[in-house]
């Protein structure tokens, strides 16, 4: 059994990747942590873990102890706070699977340019972790900084004008995670649809950066996230102006070729419609794409479940890449529909 | 008083027009039929009528008498079935307004190209019923091909490049009407998000239309629908690249002239987010516009009610346009919230 | 034309109150006040009031000068204020329509048993504001105290055992206001249900209130409401035991010789089933009723809309009966559908 | 391995049956059958099983030979078909779970009397398959008659005046099946609570067959079922009056004397509030009650997830009880929030 912990465990992604945990067979949950409500139950604050998790909750403030008892350690705190968390455990030999935002970037001047934090560990040992893209990286790093739920959705382009990518994508609102905030009050949020962030959304640049490490040039994209009345899911609806000569059958090769022995990502195939319902609770990818003849360009569409794929379940797929399991360990779960 | 009937009262659109009109000081309903309920109470049909609406639903089979009784009939039949009813009617003095497509073309190959069926009424002297942009031909047209709900959430763009236009738009379920699907099963709709009609919805070519006779350049979009979970809203993300050396200030100035005087179109600015929740129940568009000085694109936002501006409260804005009344009789309802 | 006040216009129950009162032809609107937000457009904070609202959020520190301005005031603040801002209008001859509690109860013991809180204005000259029951002491009081919004869903019982009667009621989220709370969050809302204050919901006793006024004798009753993942509307489901010879012929005349000539009462009849759906927006409260043989219950079903006839629709048919205008104004609206 | 296959496998609680038996580590799944989509490939109608279940869809029509290969039939048809495939089955030695009607009665004639139907298979070896209760008849059972949803959903009641139990209870839609009616339409469902089969509800008598047996006395109960817009869940709300004498710690220790050592019914306690949220996707059924002093009644409150629970989950545990395995064999699952 390996031990982990979780640091910051009663947010929306703190208590699904609890939720995966439990059911992990070779992973033990040593300590959570919420400084909020250090002292309580896990099941008080979240009922549906009655019978089912026993732990209490502790402060972050005992952080060193709790690395020495861990092999590893799950955060999933706003950013800038991972990088403090980072720092005191950089001498122990507990290793890192950050949720946020503090390790995602190779560059920290790009992360100081968008989150206005300045960045307190730049040297440290870490990787992003998109794990069917840099899966060989993520087996030995100290810290893996885990992708942002909507840089998952996205793909490879390599038959595309490098300029003309648009990203429009729709999340549910637990994306937006569990604080109170009028904009996530049931009677203000249904039967509504916005926009949100347009230019300036802080995934942006993890995506470009994703991108660039893939094609090798710069590349500067449109992202506009709107927000759903649901609780799960994000679509990511893609536009990018195909080069000429570029034909169907040359992106449905591309695909197959990138992802095609991928498990967590499922190729719909050509003029597919994939749904966040069907990947709802599982770690799946579910991917299809169309091209229009008319304007040349290709419209790529990706499903995930943000809070597993974007978030929890992405991080035990990297923790089980790094802990030497089989990568889909407790990740082989049916989506839950309806 | 006015004789109004609507033909194919029992759709979601039907159901919103009669709403509008029975508020309508001016308009009094003579006439509403259905085929599938012909006799029956429209109160059975519709519980939150009764006690407002006692007429019973005719058959069109009747029309010529219908339309002898009428001074405007709206039409509110699937397309392919208006044609009919206007043949049919083109020897009386009565007006016409349809909801549906089948007189929204100025050229009937266009229709005929996008909609699988032959035009059989090519003469019909008509007009394309988006009263902002065609006012003046809608006073006196014998017919008024009331504008896709999708359309009316467009806005003219001078400033940008001609083949660069992609619209990524948001409804609600009502759009899909009231016939039984089973993507319109709560159980399948709800926590769900997909998009549906990539690259092929009969929306687009009336959209490019639409911009052609406001620019007088051919234009060719990618509009990608998407489907919500919520009754009621549409909302239109429009990506477009900026001409060289066009800066906010002219697009700011652009909208400000061109709809600055409309009384149901408000300009929320730039930099601003509207949201289908604020527009709900009203003939209301709500416009907001982002510039990305990154990639020197103009990201539009347009948000409407899909059932009133975008169907039942445009047509009875034609009406009002058409009979000579003042243009915002019973459509000055304050949107419904929460 | 009649000058009202808002006291509390911006929670959900306010405004509602000023959607109404912006299309009452003989009502116009002179003060609005918040004390979060004073200094602020109402149009700011609700957005969809934009272009029809033009007013701007005052403090109620000066209700003096307010209710010296006004003709009628309506308060809707959280009960406990309503009776300071009592005390201080009460030698001006403004007349006050409470939404909250304080002004509900002709013994005030009631209210401090249950709201835990000392009356400071016992000796008021108030009235309890359910139209169809006390319609004649509205008329010339000068504080109405209106109706809570479950009490408002309960009919009149006088063929039922005193002592069998049980409401179970189902209430949308706007009941509970726009107030943060978890649970009022979508994630935490959506696909869930729930009961609340079993035993010991304060509208309890307003509810023994109204009954013992009309039937002349103590009643205990057991009310249960429950929270439902929507926004608007309440179903209350009554049960009483029918006394021994009652027969279902005897309930119908009953109901229909106590609301037969009600505009806002819908009888649908024996064996009906109102749905909160079909009175949403407006003012009506839809009844049916069944006997069970098996059990000789009666089961009672109501529908009606929380913020409207259950708060502020409520209040402005109050307000119309209290200043002598025809009952119905500005709340003859169509229910929104769908 | 045990062989089991699932007859009517494409309704919601047939979809739900497949995700816990793919996930059964003893269990394999031989065959599947649906009428209308027979040689249809089961992910073709479920895409969320992509990648899960390769099993095509076979005919009934084979009912013999599908049952000589199975060990264990999950019938998950609408009642009055089970009985047909029960007789079929009869000789052969492989066993029984029917998820609907047909073998739930001891006494036919309840069952004709409520469904309106003859029954064909009365002398059928059969236990109603309510494990908590009949455990130790399911154990070898040739057929299991799987408990209805809502009778689950109750408890034993020793305390109470045998006829004073009403039963209100709101389920999700998905407990009206996957079939398009327009009381299932997204656009008619949502925002919207209404009751239903009021005094007529089916599972009427199966409760108080359950109540009989466990108390020993003819029971006579109100059950009211409501529609809730949500996808999951049913809470019931049971009240009865307390015999005299009987106190809060009689109820609590019959509570805790009753259930205290069952797995998958957790006991909040008194004065706790289940929440459907909590139970959604598991098998657990929570309990809690209150006393109300003033009417000297009981009210109990019960949440399950009616496809697992009240499904295919309280299925599964009757086959794990028959076939021997540990009762809890993929169906330890945590909860799925939010």
């Amino acid at each position: 059994m390996v031990k982990v912990s979780v640091i910051g465990a009663t947010g929306y992604a703190g208590a699904e990747l609890l939720s995966i945990l439990i059911r992990h067979p070779q992973a033990q949950i040593a300590h959570i942590t919420s400084e909020s409500h250090t002292g309580k139950k896990i099941s008080e604050l979240y009922p549906h873990l009655r019978g089912l998790c026993y732990l209490t909750l502790e402060s972050l403030a005992d952080i060193e102890s709790i690395g020495a008892d861990s092999d590893f350690i799950f955060i999933a705190l706003p950013h800038g706070h991972a990088m403090d968390a980072g720092l005191k455990l950089d001498k122990l030999p507990v290793r890192i699977i950050d949720l946020g935002a503090d390790y995602r970037f190779s560059d920290t001047d790009v992360y100081e340019a968008w989150y206005k934090v300045p960045h307190k560990h730049k040297d440290a040992h870490r990787v992003y972790g998109l794990a069917e893209i840099y899966r060989n990286q993520i087996r030995d790093a100290k810290i893996i900084g885990n992708a942002g739920c909507f840089t998952t959705a996205l793909v490879k382009h390599h038959l595309v004008d490098a300029n003309s990518i648009i990203v429009d994508a729709a999340s549910g609102v637990s994306g937006a995670g569990r604080g109170l905030k009028l904009g996530n009050h049931f009677a203000e949020l249904y039967d509504n649809f916005k926009a949100y962030n347009v230019a300036h959304h802080r995934h942006t640049p993890e995506i470009e950066q994703a991108l660039k490490d893939l094609g090798g040039e710069e590349i500067i994209i449109n992202f506009t996230p709107h927000l759903v009345p649901m609780s799960r899911g994000i679509l990511a609806t893609c536009y990018a102006t195909l080069k000429e000569n570029v034909s169907g059958e040359m992106v449905d090769a591309t695909f197959h070729k990138m992802y095609g022995g991928e498990k967590f990502i499922r190729l719909l195939g050509r003029d597919a419609y994939p749904e966040t319902k069907f990947v709802r609770g599982s770690n799946y990818c579910d991917l299809g794409w169309h091209i229009d003849e008319r304007t040349h360009r290709v419209i790529i569409l990706s499903a995930i479940d943000n809070l597993v794929k974007g978030a929890a379940g992405q991080a035990v797929q990297n923790f089980n890449i790094a802990a030497g399991f089989y990568e889909s360990i407790a990740l082989d779960v049916v989506p839950f529909y309806p």
